[in-house]
């Protein structure tokens, strides 16, 4: 639980509504995942979806991270902009001059890349240079989710052999992401469903090795499914995100003897209070624009009184009930809210307030959100229609 | 209905997922509203915490509107700067520097402010120097939704009397906002809420006329309620937001006659297909980061068979089911999804690539964002926790 005290003299000049992070925690849950992996023997590519931050992805690997895994090409030009040394692009990169952009990325640095067609293959092998280094491929698997992915070992070996014989191309192995499982909270039924998408990645993995095609890294997991891919998965690599932060879900999975996942709350929205005119609740800043609402609501409210609740009043206020004769919180004071959905709660700011248990502050921006460029090609003039 | 096809050339370089305006359907938008306004012989503060663009809000004023609404100080800091000559902050402004930039704001252009309180009447009051000229101010009056405002017809006659009192202030005029009658479906019991909120405001009005401070302007309303503020409201200047784009929940209102609301669905995301290895599905680059998840499902899919329909598939991703049998769209090719929550959908992006009918197209930006600045005052140094 965080120690931050949403009205200390060190956050109360900050612009609300805003995103505050507990260093100590977020260091610690860092560590922790770390540490698993290293006694696990497993590699970490955290995947900076998550947190979309550079200072953070620096952090994952001063402990060990090989790299860090990203969801789109903009993303991946954000990290690597700011030094981060390796990026997987976890999706395939397709359409308008993305392919373009990803071969700019591979001559910068190092770069990986999911493909799971044999067309998209073909348009990346196109648009390398016959100088440039072989670009490293990873197979995606649908092991279960039905959103990317080939769905067959035969597909798999298929576009593993497209990749080794195209030119400027490297086949190195597979990704296989189990998005449907992550949030079953029960140990024994996620264990199992873990086992069988798991068991999906290992038959592509046979297939490919029996024609002489072994994969050299496997890529995947989660923060829910760590539990178990941690010890004895197919996984060489995992793709955790949200352990860093946690989030409302995954606080109610449950480890094998009962005990919660060992990361704790270490995002919150800073809000301010700025209407107390009615009684038994307060009106603060931040609404559907400062906490992303596709999670349960937000139940760690600090600065106010136990048992207080919030809910979402529109997409720039919330309101907070107190308990019966609680003292309301005064106009303009702070309250912590713990962001209960992460990754899009992040994708709504532009940089975090990080603070430590003794004050100290720092501000580290986010990177990577959508930004849709004008594209290159010249555009005819602009005619909007006349408006009256 | 937009007459946009996703696969036109002008719209095959843009960066998806991206934000297209049909500008054709925006500019009849903006024209009806405007139109049904002069009848009525009723103003229009267009609220721009729908679009955040500078680009449409100058389309608002060039067609008769008096000003924009802001949700936030920020907003009203990316408006003015833009050129946009005339804002009302619909909210209190409270905490942090806000007050300070508030009246820098006042200084360079004209700008308005509600407030519910009498401590945000002082702040304001003792922040401005005695060379300002005076701030006007409304009172923001709680006509049902329990958000914001003063609660009943004394406390608003306190709060403006006390605003006349206060140095370098002026009292204006009232604020409701009816935020809970917008979205009632059927025609006479929204009339009935508008009715109702409104005799609270009346009310109040009265009350101040009854003491000599007759308020000059009566700001509010929204797109479900001006059918109703439109012809005999309490508003002297309506508020509207959403009508420029619509969205999915005021698509199914009803005016009088069982007629759907004269506004068109104006705004998509356009998404790229990225993964076709499914039958009767492929999967799209927008997900939850790209289109709002708080309304409807979107329903609007052009560019794919009709009877198609799209399910959120995370972050970065969605799944479009495709009808038995159908052709399925190829890889590479682009959808266009109707945004069915307007104002959350556009606080994702950046800006807008406008299309016309005739091929042409602008990038609009989008401003007002939240950033949560560093604060002014000299930090201690950031020290992160070690995190080994």
């Amino acid at each position: 639980m965080t120690a931050l005290d949403p009205n200390t003299p060190v956050l109360s000049d900050i612009e609300t509504p805003a995103l505050v992070v507990d260093g100590t925690l977020l260091a610690a849950n860092i560590e922790r995942m770390a540490a698993a992996a290293r006694r696990a023997g497993v590699a970490l590519r955290p995947h900076a979806k998550t947190h979309k931050s550079p200072d953070i992805a620096r952090r994952q690997l001063r402990v060990g991270a090989v790299g860090i895994a990203c969801a789109t090409i903009r993303e991946a030009e954000d990290m690597i902009a700011a030094g981060i040394p390796d990026a997987l692009i976890t999706s395939p990169v397709v359409g308008g001059d993305k392919v373009r952009r990803l071969v700019e990325l591979h001559r910068r640095s190092a770069v990986m890349l999911t493909v799971d067609h044999p067309s998209q293959v073909d348009d990346i092998s196109a648009a390398l240079g016959s100088n440039d280094m072989p670009l490293a491929l990873l197979v995606d698997v649908d092991i279960g989710q039905a959103r990317t992915g080939v769905t067959s070992a035969e597909e798999c070996l298929a576009l593993a052999r497209h990749i080794q014989a195209a030119p400027r191309l490297r086949f190195v192995g597979l990704q296989g992401y189990a998005g449907h499982v992550q949030h079953i909270i029960a140990a024994q039924e996620r264990r199992q469903a873990v086992h069988e998408a798991g068991a999906v990645l290992r038959a592509c993995a046979d297939r490919l090795k029996a024609d002489g095609l072994a994969p050299t890294v496997i890529s995947g997991s989660g923060t829910g499914a760590s539990t178990f891919d941690l010890d004895g998965g197919c996984y060489t690599e995992l793709q955790v995100g949200s352990y860093v932060f946690m989030d409302a879900d995954y606080g109610r999975l449950r480890e094998r003897d009962g005990a919660p996942l060992p990361y704790e709350n270490a995002l919150f929205v800073l809000a301010t209070v700025i209407s107390i005119n009615r009684a038994g609740q307060v009106t603060v800043d931040a609404g559907t624009k400062a906490l992303a609402v596709n999670g349960p609501p937000p139940d760690i409210i600090i600065g106010v009184p136990g048992g207080s609740s919030y809910t979402f009043a529109g997409d720039e206020h919330g309101t907070i009930r107190l308990p019966p004769s609680a003292a309301a919180p005064t106009l303009g004071s702070h309250v912590l809210i713990g962001a209960t959905h992460c990754d899009p709660t992040v994708n709504l700011h532009d940089g975090y307030h990080v603070a430590s248990g003794d004050g100290m502050l720092a501000y580290w921006p986010i990177v990577g959100r959508y930004r849709s460029t004008t594209p290159q090609a010249p555009l005819k003039r602009a005619a909007f229609p006349a408006s009256r």
